[in-house]
């Protein structure tokens, strides 16, 4: 192969856009994977992820409707009759966000997407804030999605799964991408339907809190902007 | 939990319905699962799983539409451009029916719906001879797949994968399934879009040289039943 190719999963939000500045950085061509499975935000992340694509001039832009997901869940993303919690960023407690076993699938889909397009890595923005909350985002949860990844596909397939910021915070982030210069003006990350962005649900609440560690303003909109940042 | 639930695969095959009537064995009350991913026998395929779960009286049913395996795969299950061959029993090469990391998705799937529905384990019907064939259907590929069930899901979730004939051939499959009475005569394996069954394709010959090699009659019928037992 004369070009390295990875496909990254992006929501439309601020850490999956950073994961793709990365895989170029790294020197990977961009194959750009967004899902939809019925969350509230649906719309304005999908035209978030295709203007990502744009902007980085992909290689490939995949859209997959995983409305099953919503069929499946019980979670306050995809589940109507369930409100949207405010932030509480010292809880240790699954949010209520949470889709059963969701990265496990978007990362299945992503893999057949690389194997069948020679890809050689695939890459996802998970970080360690993310693991309070979700199982599916820890890192001993990537090393087994690795082995399944090593043992279910072609003996000739070799893909890498590189969650770059497994270990970083989402500060960590927010200093590395604007360092590469990630247009996060073109991203979304509120929980919410609602728009400019609410600043108090859970995304919110993180987002606003790694820019303003960072001393950097958050070039996206908000309803309000709460001070998330430690005495 | 007073009974035990457990999330089936079904296709509408003969081993996954044989895996049906296994983990009732087990004592497992049965909640269904069924995708289709633009096959060319779908309909047939759909039609027999659900007469299936109405058979066992199961306690759910679960169709997914993963056409997105279709758009991805470059497999003659999914692409109407691709022929089916005809079968070669002994060749070890990746038939042109795989879609790429196919059992990941569904497992991905299946264990979400189990962990939803607070079922304690996940059947799949893949037996030995697949793994000639298909990476993901091999006991390295489930064993690392169960380690993405336990880091992946909550906590307090145990699910167990469980491939009962995974150490088993076809023919096995069809001598416990007529042990337990499987429906046989409910069930579709022809890769082709044809009725009767072709009995030529790699699905029919595995499944007529399983029935021949115990010496009893595949109640479904074929448009031809050549001889597949060895000398």
């Amino acid at each position: 192969m004369d070009s390295k190719r990875a496909v990254i999963l992006v929501s439309g939000g601020m850490d999956s856009a950073t994961a793709v500045y990365e895989a170029m950085d790294r020197g990977y061509e961009p194959y750009l994977f967004h899902t939809s499975y019925g969350q509230q935000t649906e719309s304005t992340e999908r035209e978030c992820a295709k203007v990502l694509a744009e902007e980085v001039d992909a290689a490939d832009f995949l859209h997959i409707e995983t409305e099953y997901l919503a069929t499946i869940g019980t979670s306050s993303l995809t589940d109507d009759s369930i409100d949207v919690e405010d932030a509480d960023l010292e809880s240790d407690e699954i949010p209520t966000s949470y889709v059963p076993f969701r990265n496990a699938n978007l990362l299945a889909m992503a893999t057949s997407y690389a194997e069948a397009n020679d890809c050689s890595a695939v890459f996802i923005g998970a970080h360690s804030e993310d693991f309070s909350g979700y199982p599916d985002c820890r890192p001993a949860f990537f090393d087994a999605f690795q082995s399944v990844i090593d043992t279910g596909t072609k003996p000739e397939t070799e893909i890498e799964l590189i969650a770059p910021f497994v270990e970083w915070s989402k500060t960590d982030i927010a200093e590395r991408g604007v360092e590469m210069d990630v247009p996060y003006e073109l991203t979304w990350s509120c929980y919410r339907e609602s728009s400019p962005a609410c600043g108090t649900c859970d995304a919110c609440a993180f987002r606003l809190q790694a820019f303003q560690r960072i001393d950097v303003n958050d070039p996206i909109e908000y309803e309000q902007r709460p001070e998330y940042v430690d005495e």
